[in-house]
């Protein structure tokens, strides 16, 4: 995915300064929706953006829309977070790291998780397709470590999403119950003594 | 709660007979959702239980009524669970029968957790009052095993809970995830080397 072309596939590639509006409505709205969770309004957006509503509709005709292009953003940074980490820290670390940035997307998630299932309903594969990638990237980062002898053999990377994304997503979780866990998970995924 | 008193409160103490149909069909109900799930009909309750429909809807006007006394029975065993656990284990091993234990439970609610979600709206004191009763007895066993330096100082019977329940109910884990999972999180919460 990477770069957005557009609302919909098929399209000639944006200009600079739709792309930059693009961008720029994606970002907005996932301020506003983190603030202001599913009562959040177009309008809102567009003025956080600060384009025109007509702009807006322009680039993301249905609410839906824009629903959608803040969570393939959040996707496309998690896995480029996952791959930043395997790039630039040492396999331990990079676990936590992914682990801390998963646990940010997945609570951004739960702003708007409503709206977010019922594009999973309107698109099947759009929630294959990300799962599909989140998982890919886990075990690049869980993969890794094992191989360092860091982390405990007998875990895949599925294991670790499907154990963090329920939990950050539960309503009832507070702040301070996912800062006790988070550690907890690390601990119970680490090999004490790495083997050489 | 405990021994039930009928489907609904203030009524006459049941005759032994019909108590013994009450816990069968409660018994039987809870075999019959987890084979067929949403679709188990009345019927085949009260044939497995081996009595009639009408003995079923006298004690079971509505299908809800059912789905809550289902619920409420496995609340109790969890409760009895880790009383046992505290009465006759030690510390650490009281805390792997737990979660065990804990982990049945919650499955047992996957194939009916539709239902129980109309209970829960119907009766919001019912989610309440069971999930203050689970979390009173996850930390009296945690708070055992932390006493006896074996479990980390650093979490609370709720934070097991919240990380164990909706990871469990979870709709696209699997059972060998699950099996995977679980030493993971004993590990995160066992300290390793006991302070004395």
């Amino acid at each position: 995915m990477g770069a957005p072309s557009g609302h919909s596939e098929g399209e000639r590639p944006m200009r600079a300064d739709a792309r930059r509006n693009y961008e720029r409505l994606v970002a907005s709205a996932r301020d506003v929706f983190a603030a202001e969770g599913e009562s959040a309004s177009m309008e809102a957006v567009a003025r956080k953006a600060g384009v025109g509503v007509g702009t807006l509709y322009r680039h993301f005709p249905k609410r839906i829309d824009l629903v959608e292009a803040v969570y393939t953003t959040d996707v496309d940074e998690l896995v480029d977070a996952a791959d930043e980490a395997v790039k630039t820290l040492d396999p331990w670390t990079a676990v936590v790291a992914f682990l801390e940035a998963f646990v940010r997307y997945a609570q951004s998630k739960r702003t708007f998780l409503n709206e977010l299932r019922e594009a999973f309903e309107e698109h099947p594969d759009l929630k294959l397709a990300s799962r599909e990638r989140i998982d890919g990237a886990t075990s690049r980062v869980i993969r890794r470590a094992q191989e360092a002898g860091v982390v405990r053999p007998d875990v895949e990377g599925g294991d670790v999403t499907q154990l963090l994304g329920p939990m950050c997503t539960s309503p009832t979780i507070t702040r301070e119950q996912m800062d006790r866990l988070l550690p907890l998970i690390l601990d119970g995924l680490r090999v004490s003594a790495p083997t050489p």
